[in-house]
């Protein structure tokens, strides 16, 4: 199993610009998860800008990446007391494949302050009773390196049995159980299956057009627990929104992502 | 009254170079409407990618814009069979206001295709009925241009008895009547007071520091009608999720913000 730490790694050549690689192991059938495609870009920008975490990050999707070299180019447009706002561009063979637009601090402050929480982490049954890929099986090479677990209920898409509901709950965590980081949210909020594999719609993938993801802490160790839904399939487009809670109950990460609904 | 459409108006100066206004009466305090600066650079992005309708669109917000000339430098990273993807800066006298990413493309498709909706317009009572801000009765410039007419539920912060719940709805036109396009669909995810001032809680105001917007289609002419809620105020941040629907009940806008929560 790979390391996500290693394979976001990107080298700095001069200012702006950055040298990464997308490395196999994080695709599915060759194309480059979206979430580890944005956190390489993320850390291209969170170098740039001398700040840890994104706060709050948005990918448009250009081109699918596959396994190889890639630049990432990195502009700051301002520098705050809290926040850097930087923008990037990830390329390949000089193909754009990813633009990003993100604002980026430090989130390991310990006080919290305000809190108001109206949602709860999803309930789950414990991650060994839950559905995991194998990859063994042929599931996506993905599901090497991410052990996700999901919700039974939200699993029968797998077996020909779709929920009917645009709802996907399940755990999260690296295959070699590497703690995740806010760059780690970035691939947890693109890693579950589509919401619409258990709408018994007429459609096979649902490409991303637009990612964006709200960081509010950094995760504690631990499962991740997350909840994905959609309720507005309409003109050809369909929302997905997520969230993410770790292992203290916490609300780490919420996600929202535009995706095109081709018919089949 | 003012024109949006004559107030967000931009100038081709030269290939990916803009030039337009904040003009004064789209204002809080003299600070312009974050929605309405967005619609100005969304003008210079739709021109220069050849597309009428921003499909997701979002904003970094960097610095408050005042009344007076502005730069809008678009760059287009890609161009394809639907749909355009530029990058933009807003700047006044060199300094940045605002940083935008979207992807464009052409919303007047009739063939809507799939769908299926599984939340319904905000019920209100008839806008008349509903809670108007008065400028002549010392409300922000912005509503002499705006007309929003708030649930009378929701409304109860005007006379310091705010609801409790993180939640405000109401109806949305433009003060003269004029239709709302999909660039002033960008105003209206952004004209609508922050769900915080119901909350019962000691904060003053929110700062935005991202929107994005996704569009699903131009709205119909007639009233639109907008909700807005935030479930997660956590570590000095809340989210604001948005909805507007047309006069024929049809999603036509899906916004969420990420503002800062600064305590008084």
């Amino acid at each position: 199993m790979s390391s996500f730490g290693a394979d976001t790694a990107v080298e700095r050549l001069q200012p702006g610009s950055y040298r990464g690689t997308l490395a196999s192991g994080w695709d599915i059938g060759g194309n480059a998860n979206g979430g580890y495609m944005l956190a390489i870009a993320a850390r291209a920008m969170a170098t740039e800008t001398g700040r840890a975490d994104p706060v709050t990050i948005t990918a448009h999707y250009l081109s699918p990446g596959r396994a190889g070299p890639v630049t990432v180019d990195v502009r700051v447009v301002k520098q705050g007391r809290r926040f850097g706002v930087a923008s990037a561009a990830m390329c390949a063979g000089g193909q754009p494949l990813l633009q990003v637009l993100g604002t980026f601090g430090n989130l390991d402050r310990s006080d919290a302050g305000l809190e108001r929480i109206e949602s709860a982490p999803p309930e789950l049954p414990p991650p060994d009773e839950c559905f995991g890929h194998r990859v063994e099986n042929g599931a996506p090479a993905l599901f090497g390196n991410v052990d996700l677990r999901l919700h039974p209920e939200d699993a029968g898409f797998a077996s020909g049995k779709p929920s009917g509901q645009l709802r996907v709950r399940g755990w999260f965590r690296f295959g070699r159980d590497e703690p995740v980081d806010t760059l780690g949210l970035l691939l947890a909020v693109d890693s579950f299956p589509p919401t619409s594999f258990n709408a018994n719609l007429p459609v096979a993938w649902t490409p991303t057009i637009e990612l964006t993801t709200h960081l509010r802490a950094r995760p504690a160790p631990g499962w991740l627990r997350a909840s994905f839904s959609s309720r507005f399939l309409s003109g050809g487009f369909v929302e997905e929104d997520g969230e993410v809670w770790d292992s203290t109950g916490r609300l780490v990460a919420q996600s929202r992502q535009l995706a095109l609904l081709p018919l089949n």
